[in-house]
């Protein structure tokens, strides 16, 4: 029998409740805040849209001074790119990311060393080869802009305690802007963590045979933000499966389940060529790259904004 | 009651066996030993030492299409400041690292964008900021130097099993230099593992209450490096704890049980500015750094070098 969807709320609410009781504090809370609060301020006045893009995987420590834990696999490419894009598009975006993930304008380096780029000319300056020259230069210029233009805030990330205090933060003082905010929540969140007080204080011993462990489940966050958070927010939420036979399932699940407005389904072994945008009008619109050398990112960005435009025009659809 | 030394033996040696032949291949697996190869041709010849330094933490996937897995928390900077002073002192380097670590002469950088260091001039070239220009300069040099001079081999992992795949490469190839090899195993490995043919072929899924792991212990690779691989090389292993009353009584056991000539005891809440030097021949030093300016690796590296110097001249003490 289905739980009384009231009962279920309440539950939801209190498991987050004490998930964020027991969390390890937030570090420079009050900076973070301070600087939130400021950049929400000069995009508050205006008729812009604000996107929350959060991106990367989060990870779960098994230690209080962590050696080990549990991580979400992510590169973070596609937070990054869709960045570029919103902000293209005009908006301002506050990009929650896990730490050494892929970073907007960044994409494009060497995955070990970004001094495979440079070389020193005959009196010492710095040259890139021809080839990368004008994608660096642009790069360069692009991330400059957005930050002397306060149109991008970065805020990092590293455990699932940091990632959700982070998003409850910007969440909570997003709403403020009602249907001109909007999430996308791209970030690989764990579906299992070891509660923080239950968790060893130092490095688990290797010596004692097999490893036993228990994990708890994360409470399903995007419910709180839809209903508590930023109710008004447009509300994007993305599902990766491997098995392709359960996916849209999965995705139709969560939009149901939390409120979305779009559900966009990815699969592990393509999601950079083809996802499927799973809506809450009933509709399924499947977004595949024409070439390599377009970011899927492009399209999928552009149907948000607009789907976003008649969110902000016609509050109640 | 102790275990007769030989049964140990042989069983490492079993249980390393077993976890080669379940391991998923390495990928490039030819490519890797034919650069490997070429490295090591041109260093056979000459008198120099080779160094192999192992660095960054490594994977344990939870599912064969690896959505999580375990890590070790590590960011390389050891193993990447070792390089360069390996390289300063001489040394060819293999280095072994995972990926997304931090990387010889790019420690500097700013954590998550490369693009703060740079502004582009009224011609649109490239400049750093005065503050920065010397240091990028001199490490886009020193980089290319060792490039191009053939003295730095990267390697790159993720896994465990792509960790101990590539080690077990480079120490029986590495077998040839005799006492002038040495082994320098700052990498974070995984003591626990989840082996390959019981792993879960999907993402785990999340809505079946709480998650129970079991994981397996990772054969002791070290005792079959020193034994096997290459006996003659000088081996400097790592013990990082984050409970100092046990770390150097970890150290000794570890130096012991497996034959290496030092081991390097260090804690997680101080491991930047002070290590102790467990030496084969009941030596205890201790390496602190002056100044918060100069790296403990200075000194690491060099009371090192010294040693394998030593080794070197004299092979049987």
């Amino acid at each position: 029998m289905a739980m009384d969807p009231s009962v279920a709320a309440r539950q939801s609410e209190e498991a987050a409740e004490a998930f964020f009781r027991a969390a390890p504090p937030l570090r420079d809370r009050d900076r973070l805040a301070a600087s939130l609060a400021d950049f929400l301020a000069r995009h508050s006045a205006g008729g812009g849209g604000v996107v929350c893009v959060t991106s990367g995987g989060t990870t779960v420590p098994l230690e209080q001074r962590c050696v080990r834990y549990i991580d979400n696999f992510s590169s973070g490419q596609r937070g990054a790119a869709s960045t570029e894009y919103f902000l293209k598009a005009g908006y301002a975006v506050i990009f929650i990311h896990r730490r050494g993930s892929k970073q907007p304008y960044c994409r494009f380096l060497p995955e070990d060393s970004f001094l495979d780029l440079f070389e020193l000319g005959e009196d010492s300056e710095i040259q890139v080869p021809q080839s990368h020259s004008s994608v660096v230069k642009a790069a360069i210029s692009n991330y400059r802009k957005a930050i002397d233009e306060c149109l991008l805030l970065k805020l990092p990330f590293t455990t699932i305690f940091e990632y959700l205090q982070l998003l409850q933060m910007v969440a909570t003082s997003m709403n403020c802007l009602g249907h001109r905010g909007m999430f996308y929540l791209a970030a690989a969140v764990s579906d299992f963590y070891v509660p923080w007080e239950s968790m060893a204080k130092h490095k688990i011993e290797s010596a004692g045979g097999p490893l036993n462990m228990q994990l708890n489940q994360v409470p399903k966050m995007l419910f709180i933000l839809r209903k508590n958070w930023a109710p008004a927010a447009f509300c994007v939420s993305f599902k990766l499966e491997t098995d392709p036979n359960i996916l849209l399932q999965k995705a139709e699940m969560a939009l149901k389940k939390y409120g979305m407005n779009v559900v966009v389904a990815n699969e592990l072994a393509n999601y950079k060529d083809v996802v499927v945008m799973v809506t809450s009008n009933g509709g399924r619109t499947t977004v595949s790259r024409t070439s390599k050398a377009e970011d899927l990112e492009v399209q999928l960005t552009d149907l948000l904004v607009k789907m976003h435009s008649e969110h902000i025009a016609q509050p109640n659809s």
